[in-house]
């Protein structure tokens, strides 16, 4: 018996997410079935991160035990094969039979990307919230500035999240332009349900002047839920990148 | 009766290319469907360039006639409600009665997206070929170099082509790096069926080492039809703009 671990890069577009669900299509299960397919055993993927339905991934994570002689470098070849061609494993390989994929410290990187222009263009809308509204980035990353450290994110996040604390650490959030595409790249050891997709909804607020930057401390500070931020759309999401540490 | 032009933007995995055929969808009879669904008239529109199946435009052109009291510049708004979410009008006017997207001077401009790395990402690769061998740049910029000027291209255009003269000046043909994209962009006063495609899939050839770049002035200088360069798959192609003189 072995645990590998596969690195899964996948559009969303098409899927209900990473996690099992009935009566929709996952992640989680395709991998679950051609996995077995492959090696004529029963596998049940455990994921890193359960990505919400429409968010893009290029380094999501999921490990699982099997008895096959295929080595682990090279399940990734064979699998893709059997996959479909939204979701491409990008490496493979054996890891600890203890190592858990939600339970070791990480640093996990979303990208959330904004298409700044009048009108979307129909190939880069597909991984891109398009927005119309002029923004201000220098606003935008003055207020993205104040996230960056040990806070606690209640006020956003999602009420439905199930975590214990709401304290997570961010290391860094930055704000680039691209042509017309404004992308944010938020690194940290961990991200509350829908926080990210929050994150980046009231730096638009923030961008179109609806919001002040100075408001966010406070709201960092506040002891209680008083705030529910826009959730900014799933499809303009990518899980960038795990780094286990 | 005035005559509009439309700015087409679309993402054309899902359609059989521009021109309209029997029993299969394309972005020409789409684009008539709607017009005339909005225009309660019999539209037809004209377009500049027939996109192959699969490619991809930011700035196609078509012009249409009608007699509706919609201003030009409405109808981008109220079009982009009827279209499909892959396709997007970008801008709507009125033009001269006269004006023929095929028939005046313009200067087009392709790009042609290769995603170079070991495995595909699903959602880079919808606009870009996945290719997965080393390629050196500099030797393709050489050959890229030798396209520009005014050539007779018979050797890397499709033998399907229906034009008299198979001579066409390219203006410039640049290749960028963008992460682990390799972005080819070409502007021209016009190209023959198939021409970006087999220009990608010659300098592809060259990128890898079977061909070297001395011999591209050779088939340009050629007299007779000497050679059929591979074709790069359709997605890695985008229409990018039209500019009229």
């Amino acid at each position: 018996m072995k645990r590998v671990m596969l690195i899964v890069a996948y559009d969303g577009t098409n899927y209900h997410g990473w996690q099992m669900q009935p009566n929709a299509v996952t992640i989680e299960q395709i991998l679950n079935e051609k996995l077995s397919e492959l090696l004529k055993e029963d596998i049940q993927v455990i994921g890193a991160s359960r990505t919400d339905a429409g968010v893009h991934a290029e380094g999501n994570v999921a490990v699982f035990d099997t008895n096959t002689s295929i080595p682990g470098e090279k399940i990734s070849y064979a699998l893709n094969h059997l996959l479909p061609e939204d979701i491409v494993i990008q490496e493979s390989f054996e890891v600890e039979p203890d190592f858990h994929p939600r339970k070791c410290d990480s640093i996990k990187t979303y990208q959330y990307r904004i298409l700044n222009r009048n009108f979307n263009l129909p190939v880069k809308g597909r991984n891109a919230y398009h927005f119309y509204r002029k923004l201000d980035l220098d606003k935008m990353r003055e207020a993205a500035a104040y996230f960056v450290g040990k806070h606690d994110f209640k006020n956003f996040c999602s009420s439905h999240t199930q975590a214990k604390s709401t304290i997570r650490i961010i290391y860094s959030f930055d704000i680039e332009e691209e042509d017309e595409e404004i992308v944010l790249t938020v690194s940290g050891n961990g991200f509350l349900y829908n926080m990210v997709r929050m994150l980046t909804g009231t730096l638009l607020d923030v961008g179109t002047g609806r919001m002040s930057p100075d408001k966010i401390p406070e709201l960092l500070a506040a002891k209680e839920r008083v705030h529910s931020p826009n959730t900014a759309p799933a499809r303009g999401l990518t899980l960038l990148d795990i780094e286990y540490l």
